[in-house]
């Protein structure tokens, strides 16, 4: 099945469920089921078992899910069994936060490319790197082949980012700037808005 | 229709619903229809019908929704339609990003308490709000009566931070440790995890 098949909906839920899987790899878990994986996600297990039944046979009636093969076979199917390098735009608070994160070892990404329009910032390093001015984002991300970026920048100054981004040949965006960018249809963007998670969970608040 | 009788998927849809809305409000738009949203948001517009039946009847057959009308119904039924008071715990980087956020205003949250474990942060003043012990966090979220709390700790404290949000009231996190905290029933856990985003799209790259 073509990868453009498969409805996005369907392969936003596919880290959540690796993220899953690896807790229970961490935790010394074998098997699961579709049954204990939709208990923990809150998802129906019929969700998950259709959901993974787009990408093939895995487990068996009765048997439920080896974890490690369900983990290997998702981080091949979404494409993050290597590692990508990734460029981070605007080192304020938020960019040394995601700079030292420690969530993104062994889950597919590396930021390793550092940029900023400020000139005290440029050429101080973070992580061992230094930072670079966002003149140079073009040169430096079409030499290393660089298709993901991530922005925390202010919001004034996220889509002229973006547009540099995209002029670089990015592909994929993570926008932490509360604004919407404007892309070409074949640049994907996602965006982290704490409000979402907080709005949703206000829902079942009592006042 | 009692709150805990529709599916949690469909309450964590509305917050972006409400968000579309509101950017074209900002834009001058005051009539939208499922399909425009749907087109904007990747989700179909039968969907978007489904899910707001759950709440009542919205716009009519042939003319679509009112933006500022629909706009305001979901604020109402998401809680957000006042301010809430949030609590931040780990004043690092992204605490202090997060404090300088622009994201949180008029959509229902503000920051009004900071706390850290670090006696030399402790007393400084963030926002013009003192940031206070840790071991307050039971005393000063119970006078004033908070429900919502972010934690910005690292992975190693954020299960003893959640432990003591608990124990002071506290019903929401939004937790941006990468590490799952254990929380009772009553209590609801939203997880901010760039990795997630940046899988999803990393589906659609090639190598």
């Amino acid at each position: 099945m073509a990868r453009s098949d498969i409805p996005d909906i369907v392969i936003g839920r596919l880290p959540i469920y690796l993220r899953a899987l690896t807790r229970l790899q961490q935790d010394g878990q074998e098997i699961t089921s579709s049954h204990e994986l939709g208990k923990q996600l809150g998802i129906s297990s019929a969700q998950i078992r259709k959901d993974l039944s787009h990408f093939g046979e895995f487990g068996k009636q009765g048997t439920g899910y080896n974890v490690a093969s369900l983990s290997s076979a998702l981080q091949q199917i979404l494409n993050v069994h290597h590692e990508w390098q990734v460029a981070l735009v605007g080192i304020g608070d938020l960019g040394r936060a995601l700079a030292h994160y420690g969530g993104f070892a062994h889950r597919g990404f590396r930021i390793t490319h550092f940029f900023d329009s400020d000139p005290h910032k440029i050429g101080q390093a973070i992580n061992g790197t230094p930072i670079e001015s966002v003149d140079s984002i073009a040169e430096k991300l079409r030499r290393d082949n660089i298709k993901i970026a991530m922005i925390t920048t202010p919001a004034e100054t996220a889509q002229e980012v973006a547009d540099r981004l995209i002029e670089a040949g990015i592909k994929a965006i993570l926008n932490y700037a509360p604004i919407v960018i404007s892309v070409p249809d074949e640049v994907r963007v996602q965006y982290i808005d704490p409000v979402i998670g907080l709005q949703r969970m206000a829902y079942y608040l009592e006042d």
